[in-house]
């Protein structure tokens, strides 16, 4: 019933997400649902990605010379300009980047790829960079969908991508502290296979779990599907140890808590690779669970059920949280029923009409735990829920949910080879501006899509709920125009103005790469990017380190605008 | 039955801690063993503090010309050299500061002290001092014991206290967010009170809770009592206004959590007022307690103690943890059922005999909740602590402890008037280090004050439990000798020395102040310095705020060595 967790793609398909022999297409019913909704006149399979030998490359533009230094620190096995290299780490996994590799663009490309071994190794492969003025981008997964793995030259002479694959070792498991040591290069799959085999779990399941790499968890600030329960990255992290330009260091090992000053840990977590290296991380760890219990209910509307999620997650006892806790607003359930299909949907749906819930807000709870209490804090959760207008629907929705958890991003790669134009933009809010927030960025989004007469659908829901509030998730979907970057420029442009209109943060787990770094002067203040620059001035005196992202400066691209 | 919250100090006695009249003297058993283990020949009232009128202070530096524009900003009324305040603001609450103070030398006492009134007052107050080269140390409760409201004049012309004692308004409760916002300037009591009458509790109770300033909280990343259950300020802070030399900064208020980059909250919080001033802080709160349980248990040994607390953290449910935890070792328990005196700890200590504890470990709980469900999660709690061999010795201990959690530092002063010296180091540390860190801290401190046979007694106690670790709360006890400054030195030096080489934190919530300034690198690293005094560089490039805190350099006092 629990969903796979033992699935792990080392190399996505360099024009799209994963392995595309995972995909699960869309059935007839899912197709006509989408041609009606986004007014399309036809959503046939004719729009694939280009050969991948046709895919355009600008020629390296690093000698034999260079290369022969890289490959003295790492061995010439792993220095690579090959194509295929190149093209795998020309970018992240953003529509904009899947809409320009498959065109056949992969001219932001790095001049080389270099696979270190170790902490030595990045060292001395940074000291080489810096004083040979080449830009480095740290490359764990590659699944940045903000453009934080973007081969971006600036005004350096090369730009290498460094990944961090072979860096995959787990150091210790601490069963005394209930910790963990890896290697910042391990995915997630193998995280959970070596606690596994211990009795423990990280808990961190984002939606790249398959491919998303530990350092890139934390360079992002990332959140997992079950973070409401397990916590996020910037809980989880105990210590680091971190290579910069301007030396190694190692934070937090000394114990649980310290006032011992500010908290650097947290000046690395979130710095997206533009200060230095994380080369291994100790991670709080958890037993593993051994039992599971599964809830839906579906509420009146999407306000309705966000009432119903502030009610949980303030008035229930502290231990009762789901460990997992989704809402979906109408349109985002709608779209699961008409997806998922089949005649159990209708009859759900039919019974929820009869039960006064025309639009129905579906929201999925899974409760997770070592010891036999899941049951129980189930019925005391539902207890909160019903009072809140919720209509139990059994655990059915919350068990397929878990088993398709991962899949969700290659109906994208289907999708634009449908022409449909598909993305997503994510933030977090405080209770009270959640419900306007909902509405007014939803809105936004309709109308730069619904531009002469086009149709589209915007589908948000929550996904981590906090105390003081809670992250919203907005999908929306259109047909692709002809200059799809453009489309999508608008569209995220319409999206991120709307964020922060509503007072929202620019992204609560997508971090800020390049996309957003226009937006996080209105998020920290001139003073706050001021405080960036700063630090990276202390360890990156030169910038080498992932140049345009995070801290916008005149080398980062500004949105359109 | 639960320890009054409202008692609020606005100006402790120049000499010490509070307000004399709330202490509770000690009683001839107390005394009597004070003597005995200290190996005394008396331990009379015959040191009493210096008249106040004998306090020697330097002559203020600042001209009438400075104080006029002071008075313009904030008002004549709120500008003050007179010696009585400029003593109240001479330094914190260290032993040394005490035994300085007493001693009739406040030689440190500031310039002037200024009262400002809002953020504006603040933001108008850092320009002139930074345009005039005047030093400002941010002042809360005072409370500090790390020398972190130390006014030290570094090579500018003149230091300030700032004391935001007037900044204590109630700016907001959301109760749909569950969050307060607070001028920075507000006592514990304040909040409590404002928060109480709306169902509230921030849960925050560090011993200085009736002097402490929520500022002063957030400055030195404070934890409090009940920490295990409520966080720690770090923890529990959502958004600061922060005013610093560089200009304001917001920080935090848009969402719950994100992925903007590294969190800046946490460079603010325990930046100690190096960087700016905290004018405003947007704290998470909770319903307040309606119900209590109590429970004390008794272990054979101070290890086996840690192991139950252990147990607990790691294999109770995740809302069975009671909000305050702490465990005495032995001596701790000692000198508790000494210094409490009476036929009943007698009884008890015959009963734990016979039950093959001679030199019993004494733990504490208080479950707290606004359900009825504390005394099911005690009773589930005290499955685990039998199991790992508590005797439950029934409510009284804790309820005890709870009355008189505010009162410890009173002691303090009556045993500087009897010849007694006294004084605290903290830490914490992993679990695998609990033990270790326990043995030779207690160890080097014995050491250090035992000198041509002096007596001596070591005590100490575990406050905060956290799934990886513990904290470590050292206090000890010798006859004062003649030159006391030197004496603590001699044995805080060698208490931090072993802190360090049991890889524990220099600070678990004390903070770094002077005191543990030459021990930050080695928790942080040098390039970790680096980073604190780039920031630093970026926000007060002149270098006013609160100079020789927290960051080691040339103006910062050095330890004797």
């Amino acid at each position: 019933m629990v969903a796979d967790l033992s699935g792990t793609i080392s190399h996505s398909v360099w024009y799209g997400w994963g392995d595309p022999s995972r995909a699960r297409p869309l059935n007839a019913g899912g197709l006509a649902f989408l041609r009606r909704r986004l007014k399309l006149a036809s959503v046939e399979p004719v729009h694939p990605p280009v050969d991948l030998s046709d895919v355009r490359l600008r020629p390296g533009s690093l000698g034999a010379d260079a290369l022969d230094q890289f490959s003295a620190i790492v061995g010439a096995e792993h220095v690579s300009t090959s194509a295929q290299e190149r093209i795998l780490h020309a970018g992240g996994k953003s529509t904009s980047d899947l809409i320009r590799r498959r065109s056949g663009d992969a001219g932001d490309a790095p001049d080389a790829v270099i696979f270190p071994g170790s902490g030595t190794d990045v060292r001395q492969i940074l000291a080489l960079c810096d004083q040979e003025g080449i830009a480095v981008v740290p490359f764990g997964g590659g699944t940045s969908v903000v453009g934080g793995v973007e081969p971006l030259k600036a005004d350096f002479r090369a730009v290498i991508a460094l990944d961090l694959g072979r860096m995959d070792r787990v150091v210790e498991v601490d069963s005394i502290c209930l910790t963990a040591t890896f290697e910042a290069g391990i995915r997630g799959p193998a995280m959970e296979a070596s606690l596994g085999k211990l009795g423990f779990t990280l808990g961190h399941f984002p939606q790249s779990y398959e491919e998303a790499s530990l350092g890139g968890y934390l360079s992002t600030r990332s959140a997992g599907q079950a973070s409401t329960g397990y916590g996020r990255s910037d809980d989880m992290v105990k210590a680091l140890h971190v290579e910069t330009p301007r030396g190694p260091l190692e934070l937090g090992g000394l114990a649980p808590a310290t006032a011992a000053g500010p908290n650097l840990l947290d000046v690395f977590v979130g710095s997206e690779g533009t200060f230095g290296v994380i080369t291994e991380a100790t991670m709080r760890i958890h037993r593993a669970p051994k039992h599971r219990s599964y809830g839906a209910w579906t509420f009146g509307s999407f306000e309705a059920g966000a009432e119903a999620l502030r009610r949980l997650v303030q008035d229930g006892a502290k231990g009762d949280m789901p460990e997992v806790c989704r809402l979906a607003d109408a349109p985002e359930t709608e779209s699961t029923f008409a997806l998922s299909g089949g005649w159990k949907s209708s009859l759900l749906r039919m019974y929820l009409r009869f039960r006064g819930q025309g639009s129905p807000a579906l929201a999925l709870f899974v409760w997770e735990g070592a010891d036999n209490q899941t049951d129980a804090r189930r019925r005391r959760c539902a207890t909160i829920l019903r009072r809140a207008g919720g209509v139990f629907v059994g655990p059915v929705p919350a068990q397929a949910w878990e088993r398709a958890r991962f899949s969700g991003p290659y109906l994208r790669d289907e999708l634009l080879t449908r022409g449909v134009y598909v993305e997503t933009v994510e933030t977090a809010t405080s209770w009270n501006r959640v419900k306007s927030t909902h509405r007014d960025v939803g809105k936004a989004i309709g109308s730069a899509l619904m531009v002469n007469g086009a149709g589209a659908h915007v589908q948000a829901h929550i996904s981590h709920v906090y105390p003081d509030g809670a992250s919203l998730y907005f999908t929306f979907l259109g047909g692709l125009e002809a200059d799809p970057l453009a489309q999508n420029a608008r569209v995220k442009k319409a999206a991120s103005d709307a964020v922060m209109q509503s007072r929202a943060t620019i992204t609560h787990h997508h971090a800020i790469g390049v996309d957003h770094a226009p937006y996080l002067a209105a998020e920290i203040g001139e003073v706050g990017v001021d405080i960036l620059a700063g630090i990276k001035g202390v360890l990156d005196p030169r910038g080498i380190m992932n140049p345009g992202k995070l801290i916008p400066g005149p080398k980062t691209p500004q949105i359109p605008g």
